[in-house]
């Protein structure tokens, strides 16, 4: 998966991962009311009218960008069928070529950590293996340690699939307990040192290991500090954009060879068409490639 | 939901939560094959053995025990249909008048916790209101801190509903982060002073906040000093039985009056009829209901 990655990013000449975030306001209007015209105020609906988003998103962007990254929890929040159009826009997303991130931060142990890995390793039900989520990495919480995210790693090895773990998250609030300071340096830095650790056991051929980590944009000088300690873990980068980081604030996350992280957007690009009057509902998808082109821009600037 | 958890606990005379984390070598040969023969080697055939399975398993159980916990990786494993069947017994679980607990652990921030709160909350769809999870309560990461936790809060206030924060885990490497001293104590302690202080913001009427704590029934020493530390948050125990933990343990987690926790145990019931040559695929929710009379006696030592 990390060679797929940054060969793909090579090749786009660019790190942008497109978060499809679909919250229910982002989409627009008539593609909400056709489907409620068609299946009523029922999740069904719900799911439709995200799939039918994000495919015309995808269909704007897949050739300018390496990855998508897929939020689950707006899916998950209508439920089966939610959970169908997530699965629905990660096989769509596949087939145009992009690599698919699932943001699913689970987390969990021993035989519970077995199962969430499906997620990458697939289910074997007697004798027939199926792949039923679609995704080539997955985000994943390291609040209960290695039992948590052990069962992850062979199928990384044996499907090419990887990780990006929690390290330091975006928000305020992550530092209520990623900050506190033990044996004189913050608990995110001890995350920090059993991810790279941990991305021994599953290391690319291109310097980066399949097991990478989740570094907000918000904090520039944390994560400038992460990428000389951690120099084969590539990072996922939340928080550009509508979270208030630029690309200059990135500098520091990229290696010296402009490599090592790929920087998230949501809704930054797929809502980009409610803030620049030139779009509307019928050319949202316009208004995310050109956000798409902008944040290339941007980046390309720091790199 | 706390109020009522506690009064199904004081009916019932037993505060054991029987744990649906249904894994495929669990379920009895006879089922796997006859739903393998109707539905192929699909994850429709295994959503059906799941639910089958439960459902006989609630039957076996329900007039004993106040709540059933499901482990949703267990369901998500076999993506939509697997699912399907984490809601259908949800369902049904509900309809026996058993509280429901679904062990989800999501942990993440803002929009994204908002959407996982539909868990809790349900979800608006214009006018048109669903519950889509039936889920009484829900287990949570804090890793993000507040942020991840606080649109939770509404809906445990609006429609009484529970929540379980994770602060001890019961597997031997949550130590590896939750151990970690900072300011003269364990990360797992500051993460407990947190729990404590967001459960003031949803209190129940009988001493105990709606938003509890997951402490591992492993930890003996550290379960009993958080009991006295945190005298207002309800305790999730899980680790009984099959993770090592007797009743006689739990003694401390238990408050003055033989009430604030619930202990959970999954495979030690759901499997009894494995470890026992009474039993057989043909009569394992017997098996099940002995367990769990067993587990009462046990615990009932403790209090």
């Amino acid at each position: 998966m990390i060679d797929r990655l940054m060969n793909k990013i090579d090749n786009c000449e660019n790190p942008t991962v497109v978060g499809l975030d679909p919250a229910y306001e982002i989409i627009p209007e008539t593609i909400r009311q056709s489907m409620i015209e068609k299946y009523g105020q029922t999740s069904r609906a719900a799911g439709k009218m995200i799939y039918s988003f994000n495919k015309k998103i995808i269909k704007g962007i897949y050739d300018l960008v390496p990855a998508v990254k897929l939020q689950i929890a707006m899916y998950e929040k209508y439920g089966i069928e939610g959970l169908r159009a997530y699965l629905k826009t990660a096989l769509y997303a596949k087939k145009k070529g992009l690599i698919v991130i699932g943001d699913i931060k689970r987390g969990d142990i021993s035989s519970t950590a077995e199962a969430y890995a499906a997620h990458i390793s697939g289910v074997t039900i007697e004798e027939t293996h199926l792949d039923l989520w679609n995704e080539d990495a997955v985000t994943l919480n390291p609040y209960m340690g290695f039992d948590g995210i052990e069962p992850f790693i062979a199928p990384c090895n044996e499907y090419d699939k990887g990780l990006f773990i929690l390290v330091k998250t975006s928000n305020p609030s992550g530092a209520e307990i990623q900050d506190l300071i033990a044996d004189g340096k913050p608990v995110y830095e001890h995350v920090a040192d059993l991810v790279s650790r941990w991305g021994e056991l599953s290391m690319g051929s291109r310097g980066y290991s399949k097991i990478g980590a989740v570094v907000g944009a918000t904090y520039k000088e944390q994560g400038t500090a992460l990428r000389k300690s951690m120099p084969h873990t590539f990072f996922l980068v939340p928080g550009y954009g509508a979270q208030g980081a630029g690309g200059s604030d990135l500098k520091g996350y990229f290696d010296k060879d402009g490599r090592g992280c790929i920087v998230n957007s949501s809704r930054g690009i797929i809502a980009a068409y409610k803030k620049d009057a030139r779009y509307g509902d019928h050319n949202f998808a316009d208004a995310a490639r050109e956000a798409v082109i902008k944040m290339k821009l941007d980046l390309g600037e720091s790199i």
